[in-house]
């Protein structure tokens, strides 16, 4: 990749503030095309901050499921094209073979929006199960979890404008962060530092700074997590999704409060008086 | 369409709030997969709020440059399909081959990401220049445009986790908004709600509650009007395209504060002291 490219770019703006006008600079993401190929076919296009492109690579692979497991990519060549970074991506042969007869089933007048899904029901495709998990969280947990994510993001703190995603374990705090200015792109690039770790998806719980949408769910199941916890506000899809993955979705955590809107007897509150006015 | 779908809806829930657990209720904005069909072929399926379809359609087939104007549109009828609503776009007869032609030369590996592009040079299409027009603003206009947009989010209102955009006329205020769960979307919707109305992009300013990353510029142009303006901050592609495109970029507006990214000689400082310290 060309070295030049940086995530975080100070750029000249003039700014009023105070009801005075003066000449200043903001440091702002930079936001590119990352073309992901794979067999040598461009397979989606994601504008993303150009960071943690192999994770990138492999946890959109996995959130795709275009593989099961990182150890069917490969290698992972990272392009820099100019106007934009194609991450060349090769498969092993018994997945490579499966991707490319999905491909020409898939073939015909050009869809997208969902990443190559062409019709609603695709759209909608069933989430596996990952409730069967053991993990619990208390609710310092939870407020620790956000705190610790809101404190590592590094790229935010200098540009004020990206997304974070993090994987917090228990005992030993947010172990993996990823930003990006994407949510999504954010929360790929998570998946695929965890995954590539070789962390298990069930040993921890999935924090996010976004709103919550139906992906950011189908994401989270993917990596086997059953604790997503976000900063803000969940869709109604994806209330209705985590009930059918069995992942419990917090949400608008916010300080020491927070809301819980599916399998909340996951979460125990020591310390809490129940309020049953 | 199904009168059952509503954009906003009560879930119960659990709350920690203050050392209190209890069980509650938020209204939540509902998203539904919106297929986009033309000629009777998916061209897109969005995750979206399920309210505006037809402003969303008209929009979304301008963005995307299917159309140049809404009066290519010869009909649109929304069929729900259940698990998501279909948006059936009849298209007038040259269009409707313009249209088929390109997706024959697109037809392949299915790609995506940016609705059907496929390339990083497709991603990054070049942005019509849209900098001749005379519209200029004074300061307590952009403050005010931001302002009104914010007492004009009625689903935000209810379930603070919805974007809006508005087009703002100076002496007129805010003449339209469109809001949903994706910031894309809602521009989109605002841009055919717009455009639908006979309006000109070129007399008004395009306001946001969200970041402006490069589309969100691209769409701005699309609608013809000169200048963005959003509550949060700018990628650095988007400002590079703005420059470009001839569009004054304003972002981080906070109360009266706000700064300027590009072609800020448009904007007056009546009452503001200049800081050259």
């Amino acid at each position: 990749m060309n070295p030049k490219r940086l995530a975080a770019v100070p750029v000249p703006e003039f700014v009023l503030r105070a009801g005075s006008v003066r000449s200043g600079e903001r440091v702002v993401s930079d936001e590119v095309p990352i073309a992901f190929s794979y067999g040598g076919t461009t397979h989606a296009v994601m504008m993303a901050t150009p960071a943690d492109l192999k994770d990138f690579a492999v946890g959109f692979s996995l959130t795709e499921g275009i593989i099961a497991d990182p150890a069917e990519i490969v290698g992972i060549d990272i392009v820099d094209e100019g106007r934009g970074i194609d991450v060349q991506v090769t498969l092993a042969e018994p997945v490579a073979d499966a991707l490319h007869a999905r491909r020409r089933h898939m073939a015909g007048p050009v869809g997208c929006g969902l990443c190559g899904i062409e019709s609603i029901e695709q759209a909608l495709r069933p989430v596996r199960f990952v409730g069967d998990g053991e993990l619990r969280l208390r609710s310092e947990e939870i407020v620790e979890a956000v705190r610790a994510l809101g404190a590592a993001q590094h790229l935010n703190r200098q540009t004020h404008a990206v997304h974070g995603a993090g994987f917090y374990v228990p005992g030993k705090g947010v172990v993996a962060i990823r930003e990006d200015v994407g949510r999504h792109n954010a929360l790929d690039k998570l998946c695929g530092a965890v995954a590539g770790a070789g962390l298990r998806g069930g040993d921890g719980a999935v924090v996010v700074t976004s709103r919550l949408s139906v992906e950011m769910v189908q994401k989270a199941a993917v990596l086997g997590s059953r604790f997503l916890l976000a900063v803000s506000a969940p869709t109604l899809l994806a209330i209705e999704t985590a009930e059918q993955a069995g992942v419990t979705l917090v949400a608008v955590v916010r300080g020491e409060d927070f809301e819980v809107f599916t399998y909340a007897d996951r979460i125990s509150f020591p310390g809490a008086v129940a309020d049953v006015a």
